[in-house]
């Protein structure tokens, strides 16, 4: 499908929040729901999610609501995730490695299949199923695997540099857990993950 | 100080990154910065940051940009962050643990400082210098450590019983691992971490 433009990031990041929610209806056999019940269950605003879903085109029938099944392919089709889209991770210390394995048992299109490490120590370690890479092995195995997408989980120090990597071989979008700001080029989406700015973010509302 | 309110949540996610940003030139002996110059060196658009700072306070200075040590104490005022925040952790499996291990090395007034999980073979075991608590603690822990914030890292399907009763033991912030959605009374804040719809939404990008 043709991509809408300029739809705010804050829509897109609520789009797996519906999807999560209406495949939930659907292992339930429930056919339609309405937006208020929707923002009853996901704590937001109905008016809110029929703004957001309007975006995408007509998706609900009056007097009945959305359709579960046909608003949730929709909403796959939307974000790309009809098709496994591979992830390389790079950065194998307790939270890669963490992230690995939760990625692994997550039933998802987001696939984890490549994770590399910098450190000689760590190269060749196994995380599950999958083998630590040598950063060197970056180029050819992003090719190989056909990898669009990236996370970045090491030292603050470090990670400018494994961004410029990513970037040269391909990679157009990274979640990065890394505590500090990377600098991208025009064209590359970058989303910080990092945990202690949501914690201190978070101290306000004390 | 007295809290401005209904400052918009983006808003606020945004100044532990000014923070941590003017904290880096602190450290280099720089006094004023532009809020060009921060713009460029952030990724984000002056005028967004200037619109930012200006809610609280007139920080700049004509031809000179914004005092360093000046803005960051006012920010670090403004978080709540002139103090340290004690965080009860919920759940150390794998992401619990790094998340645990992670904030150890950080040096953050947001501090996870006491862990607890349901699984008994769990409780007792050590993560760093903190020994994994029952859950039946939870209560008296809380009080005794003064505990504002709590992390939940539990499964799925125990995410929402963690919450209510993290809210019982009067917890009014909450940033949820799990990947669904918790129901929470109103004056409570939930901020969702989940990484499984941080990687679908970064998947429309591509």
């Amino acid at each position: 499908m043709t991509k809408i433009h300029k739809i705010p990031d804050v829509v897109i990041k609520r789009l797996p929040i519906y999807l999560r929610y209406l495949q939930q209806l659907m292992e339930r056999d429930i056919d339609t729901v309405s937006s208020q019940q929707m923002g009853e269950d996901l704590n937001l605003n109905p008016a809110q999610i029929r703004k957001d879903l309007s975006i995408f085109g007509d998706f609900g029938v009056k007097g009945m609501g959305y359709r579960v099944t046909e608003l949730a392919e929709k909403l796959i089709s939307i974000l790309g995730l009809d098709k496994q889209i591979n992830i390389a991770l790079v950065g194998v210390g307790n939270l890669g490695a963490a992230l690995c394995q939760y990625n692994r048992y997550q039933n998802t299109s987001t696939k984890i299949v490549a994770i590399f490490d910098g450190h000689p120590a760590k190269v060749g370690q196994k995380i599950g199923n999958l083998v630590v890479h040598p950063m060197e092995d970056l180029s050819k195995v992003v090719k190989e695997l056909n990898i669009k997408m990236a996370i970045i989980a090491v030292p603050a120090q470090a990670a400018q540099g494994v961004a410029d990597q990513l970037i040269d071989c391909g990679i157009k979008v990274i979640l990065n857990f890394a505590p500090t700001l990377i600098q991208v080029p025009p064209g590359i989406k970058v989303q910080n993950a990092d945990v202690t700015t949501e914690l201190q973010s978070l101290a306000y509302y004390l």
